[in-house]
């Protein structure tokens, strides 16, 4: 490590997010965990937080995620974990998992990535781990879920705070922690997979947001991590309201669920095509595409007699003034 | 007009959407105009209406604005007239209008547009106005709003139906409105506003969607579309259960309007933020923005003694379990 460096103006943003993240949150004798990856981001996050952290009464770790897919990927882990224990992180947790296949690679690392942290908090008695995903991962997020099209779920990006996963930088730029540890001496490094633009994601961030930045002026980035906190706000308020009201019409049928028409039909369009698709996840475990949804919709909405929707493993059918949903073979 | 063209793909999608797109909406015998640019879009709009209204025992009408912002728009204005007429629309409307300054150049021509489509409803009796707006044109606009960062409003795009105007083109590709003048052998005037890149809209259309196309394959225009669609759904909802929930707990003070703090706690943020916001535009005309809303919110959520929040033209202080909203000199 260098001698200790003057304090500059990313650093201080960096470790204020850390600050003001973990306020209300933890409390004085907990241990929190950095997923360290050895890339900038999660470099400076775990730097600012082995300052930070013990300032507060509490103690920084680390967790490193070795995902085994690229040759040397243990010797990275290694590096990044000797990183975190000259930065003063202690205990450093050093991960190895099998990455499944199942929803492609991104899917697939990120559900063992996270399993790997939850076990390492099982192990370490550790309140939260510190993911280091910053506002332009938020805006990709944003433009990945757009492209997608499915809907207010699919768009509105990462939660700052999500079980006992923290997320402290979601409103701090790339540029601010690459430029912290810049400032601090510390090098980082620099995963390939970052510029490998066989992943969308590298490719919103190489090409897709630099387009809407020249096109449209700067500050998109951060609209977009505007307009996810607020969709998901929103989101969350029309999802809750969805499944208390479901557990008060919807009715088990014979073989299968049964919802009241009159009472679909008074409700908004965004809480009535919720009902529907909640009915069908959780009676089929099916997730029912916008068009379908808006297909069993027209059962109350442009009723003129006709025939039922088939869906995926199910049939629905407007009878006695309810709609039906069974199972089909 | 060339001799009657043979139905092709195009020219069918264009025709059905205007059949959709007015039943259970129009009735026998209404008169609907269509708002004609002289453009392909709008063109295409205008021939299959000449075509489909009839039939339904309506009459097909056209609308010609001239906002007088080129040279030579009266003469452009005149020639999507003779056209309107050649398709056999009756009676042919072109209005002049002083387009204003105010909100920038194409939000003034937007609300001298609006109000010319308005005045031709009312002289002739017309039902509806059809406006000419495409998928691509709703894509442009989700993106626009993105940009903005302004919350679900911004991003929710145009309605199909909005009052006396229908947009029966609003899930046909721009790509199909100019084959429908092609394959008709009809010449659609080329606005040289549509390639001037001084405008957001054209740079957004030139450059940021194929940008998304390139890096994230087809669809996309499609996608945004689809996502408007739900979080207009969505934000209707919400926006309609603050104004009901406003009319129970606003109180007016003195010298403003009083909001009950333990009310405003047991609803979602969605609803909070909406009834601050709706509360202070009511009463003082503010529209707030996202960081001024949660300024006010945290003196419910996170409070602690501290002291009120100075808002444009008003000031809110919490006091005796109430929020009270108070006009300021």
């Amino acid at each position: 490590m260098p001698s200790r460096p003057r304090l500059t103006p990313a650093m201080a943003d960096v470790r204020r997010a850390v600050r003001e993240s973990i306020v209300g949150r933890a409390e004085e004798g907990d241990l929190l965990l950095v997923g360290l990856s050895g890339g900038p981001d999660s470099v400076a996050l775990a730097a600012a937080a082995a300052f930070e952290l013990p300032r507060a009464g509490m103690r920084a770790g680390a967790v490193v995620v070795d995902h085994g897919l690229q040759p040397g990927s243990d010797r990275i882990a290694d590096a990044a974990a000797d990183l975190a224990r000259r930065l003063g992180l202690e205990p450093v947790v050093v991960h190895r998992v099998d990455v499944g296949g199942s929803g492609g690679p991104e899917a697939a690392a990120r559900a063992a990535r996270h399993a790997a942290f939850d076990d390492a908090l099982d192990r370490t008695g550790a309140r939260f781990v510190l993911l280091a995903h910053t506002l332009d991962d938020q805006a990709e997020t944003v433009l990945l879920g757009l492209a997608r099209g499915s809907g207010p779920d699919s768009l509105s990006g990462m939660d700052a705070v999500s079980g006992r996963r923290l997320r402290p930088l979601l409103a701090v730029r790339r540029a601010t922690t690459h430029a912290y540890c810049a400032d601090a001496g510390i090098d980082a490094w620099a995963d390939p997979h970052n510029d490998d633009e066989q992943y969308r994601r590298v490719r919103v961030r190489a090409t897709v947001l630099p387009a809407l930045e020249d096109a449209l002026g700067p500050g998109i980035a951060e609209a977009l991590a505007r307009t996810a906190d607020q969709l998901r706000e929103d989101s969350e308020a029309l999802d809750q309201m969805a499944l208390e009201w479901a557990e008060e019409i919807a009715e088990h049928a014979e073989a299968g669920i049964a919802l009241s028409v009159s009472a679909l039909a008074a409700q908004p369009a965004a809480l009535r095509h919720r009902l529907i698709r909640l009915a069908v996840h959780s009676e089929f475990g099916v997730t029912l595409s916008r068009s379908q949804t808006l297909a069993v919709a027209r059962l109350i909405t442009h009723w003129h007699g006709q025939n039922g929707v088939d869906l995926p493993g199910a049939r629905v059918e407007r009878s006695d003034g309810q709609l039906v949903f069974s199972a089909t073979a």
